[in-house]
């Protein structure tokens, strides 16, 4: 039984956005390994989160609009007094920051639709992390 | 440490549900013979989900009504100009398809008002899919 | 490759409270001397729920008022003419009691900002318990 741990890092670019990162996962898993196992993925960040679903353009918009719609913008949040980024902290915590993936001989068993997205809500940021932890044989 | 992993599969017969897999995945659990390790569950789904709460039906028509009241049915998506489900696949993307729990002397140390449910958001379907990897001594 | 499972107990004071976790967390680590895998916490409460985000008082007052937003305290739910918490019920089963976290050379892989918290829904209760799993080398 194995453990492997390597970090993905990227910029965002806007201050509401999904960055795809299955790809990067993908590679990691291949250079673990490990064929038997999961996956855990976590973000170690309190102003974005993970999510897994499909990577098509409006469903991406929907998506965006659906977290706005959930938690408002503003609200006279107590933390905006301090930082002007309540908004993101609540999805954060709500939503959550990391993710299990089973692996089965070799490959993430994610189905057909779902990739894996880190969701920036207080962007943009020249460096958001997503640890990557493979657990397996 | 051994690695262990069985799917189930079950069919949905309503639009919008909660299918308790519990004994399910107890009997997945008691094949594997692990004792003490982690229980991960995935629902390699874009349009369903997990969710672990009690089993009492009026409580169930409450979860269901309530994740209605979050994300309306209907509101001008842009998935749903491709796909009349995007309401599914944003309660997919913000509620999860993993869970994990943990095992103790072979058994899920669920507390006593906890059961596993599939959510069905997009149903009927022929065939769901829960992806069960037991990972322990 | 280890499997070491220890249980927090704490009672909560509130009706609704955010309970922070993090050291006692990091206590369980340390006696557990994994260096490498994760950590994997659960409660078994049906009308509690665990998060990570950071410990600032006024976010801490934001997100007990968001979940109440989010999920009003009364809307004739069902749940409610058997045990007058159904409320708590689904704001367990939405938000979730599970997190996984990396570990790495011995600490949680936590980002500055992030602390981990039981979030109480339904106290003021005498016992909630959290079970800590961790796996690695």
């Amino acid at each position: 039984m194995k453990v492997w741990t390597k970090e993905i890092t990227f910029p965002t670019s806007k201050e509401i956005e999904l960055v795809n990162i299955t790809s990067e996962v993908e590679k990691i898993l291949e250079e673990s390994e490990v064929k038997e196992g999961i996956c855990i993925l976590f973000a170690p960040h309190a102003t974005g989160m993970l999510i897994i679903n499909e990577d098509e353009p409006g469903l991406k918009e929907d998506i965006l609009q659906s977290l706005q719609r959930l938690i408002p913008k503003k609200a006279n949040y107590r933390h905006d007094e301090i930082d002007d980024n309540a908004f993101s902290h609540i999805l954060s915590a709500l939503i959550g920051t990391e993710k299990a993936i089973p692996v089965k001989n070799g490959r993430l068993q994610l189905g057909t639709w779902q990739e894996i997205f880190f969701v920036e809500t207080d962007g943009p940021r020249e460096r958001r992390r997503v640890v990557v932890t493979i657990i397996g044989n």
